[in-house]
């Protein structure tokens, strides 16, 4: 499998969150990219992938691998902008890397999903640490097989010649969100503005 | 309890959806009304009360018990527009009525929100069929026990001499949504376009 | 439907456990009775059933409901003995009154088991404040429904002229499990025995 | 740490289940071997590590991974015997190799658990390719870092120069069960016996 995967496309970003500098596949090179590409109003992406993602961030160093949320909108474009996502991310306290996906000219599908072939969401990427596609997954997958197919890429990256790329400071997470899991709170100050 | 309880506001509402009709509270009189106030970005909103909302649909029949959402937004309002809880719905399968509160003109606290005094969301509110408030609650409550509330209020309600309002016409469950649980597929025909 | 149910047949019940004294259908008129019947190696009894049973009992007062369990061994009767279920009652933390039904002389089915012809376990039984049969389910209930029927049948038998019978003191809750829900830990007074 | 890392004790059995001939640590070299110790009156077992294993079972290969259960009594030794114990892996299902613990003469510590050092039951012990204890757990592992710990320790067994032992046939699993996971319905041939 090795042998035949092939380079993963450049992503093409309108806009990133939480971090400091765009992200890109060569500067990653010798890290594992888990590439979560979701939409905020995708239900399976709220109760599954992107609560996945997070946990793998919060599982593996850093240095090894790097999670990306990538909002790619093909439907409902009006509801899903640049603002909603921001709101979005802050109630969820979201605080890996997320870019959104570059809109397409011609269509509602946008262009790193175009170039990957991707065919709804959520869909899983997965990066190993040569810049290579070795793994595409439409839908849902379990922790406990994510877990063991990062882990093995992770295996394989710290056997490469190449060093690891310097580990950027790690973003700071979000504090101020008024939800919690269960709830959302008025800032007794906001009904006095 | 039945004594003291006190009227119920009126709902002061922008937009209603999932109702050809707009609902009173007078004109649900005989019926349990229970009221979800909720926003679509709040969390727990999203994982917990609108989809025990949509099983209190499910369960009770539209007869005894009336299921309403109210799209409280008190931060975030660029963010959650109508155009984005029109989308919401659509993906996430609510089909019981969903009334938009109307914003206030002089603070983030929309005006049904400031008229029952809700601290935030979500916020679950069971009124009895003479119209009055039975219940307030913010945060969570288990099935359980609102499934045991409902049921108190509805034997309640069937010992009322006054004959319940007769039934509207259950609105049609939209069937186009393109997401299922726990994916969204891209309709083929959409690159085309 | 009320008119129509007819008499719970009396239980034949070889022990119980977690009550002073045996309970009978007559001492418990007044209040309603949820029955559920298990077996200690059914697993959908485990999971789901007697969890759920638990949570009854906690949610609504003693004064009202009665839950009790009903031990229907059919099957494996060499390893659910009265010693295996003192064991299990204890590290699973089962409070209420629990009943080994009584094995039957002429095949493995114990008698009340068969007197209420069950299928299996789990099964529900709710008996009304009259002492009469109102619903018999094998398999499972969800936590909304169940809730709904258990408070409808208290709400019939709070509006019966007779008295409800008078509390028994609610028994003791043993504390001394070495078990929590996620491990069990060794005494370490144990291995110097 | 895999140079620190100290051999395996032996496993210490009373009986087998699942599996022809007796396993050994020796003739496992070349496989990971994924130990759970439970108790089949603990609740944390039968939730969630028992399950756990069998997804483990399910998603590695057995060329790579064995997985085994390892039943340490260490309270209610009355009631978890080796019968108790072939009716529960029987009504829950559980197919992976299963063995008794060697019980103890001067206590009610057994031998295998007392070599290893275990505080209770669930315990994770995980065994690399060359016979090393890897990790020891008392309680809780979440499927993310399970599946990531396995995978790190396949990818260092597949990077060994010995062989791995030639695969035993996979043992085959009951049908016969009467118990899906939610209900054990009766065999309506029993009541006739």
């Amino acid at each position: 499998m090795t042998q035949t995967a092939s380079a993963a496309p450049a992503w093409q970003v309108a806009q990133w969150f939480n971090t400091a500098t765009p992200l890109t596949l060569d500067a990653l090179r010798g890290k594992v990219v888990v590439l979560t590409a979701f939409q905020m109003l995708c239900p399976g992406c709220v109760a599954h992938s992107l609560p996945q993602a997070a946990r793998v961030a919060a599982l593996f160093p850093r240095e090894q691998v790097q999670v990306i949320g990538l909002h790619t909108v093909f439907e409902h474009h009006e509801a899903m902008t640049a603002t909603a996502l921001r709101a979005f991310l802050h109630e969820y306290r979201i605080a890996f890397p997320v870019a959104i996906d570059q809109p397409g000219s011609d269509g509602p599908i946008p262009l790193t999903m175009r170039a990957y072939g991707m065919r709804g969401t959520p869909t899983l990427i997965l990066i190993d640490g040569e810049g290579r596609l070795r793994q595409h997954l439409f839908g849902r997958i379990e922790d406990l097989e994510l877990g063991a197919r990062i882990a093995g890429l992770v295996a394989e990256a710290a056997a490469l010649p190449m060093p690891a790329a310097p580990t950027p400071p790690r973003s700071a997470t979000s504090d101020e969100a008024a939800c919690s899991d269960d709830q959302c709170a008025i800032d007794m100050d906001d009904d006095k503005r």
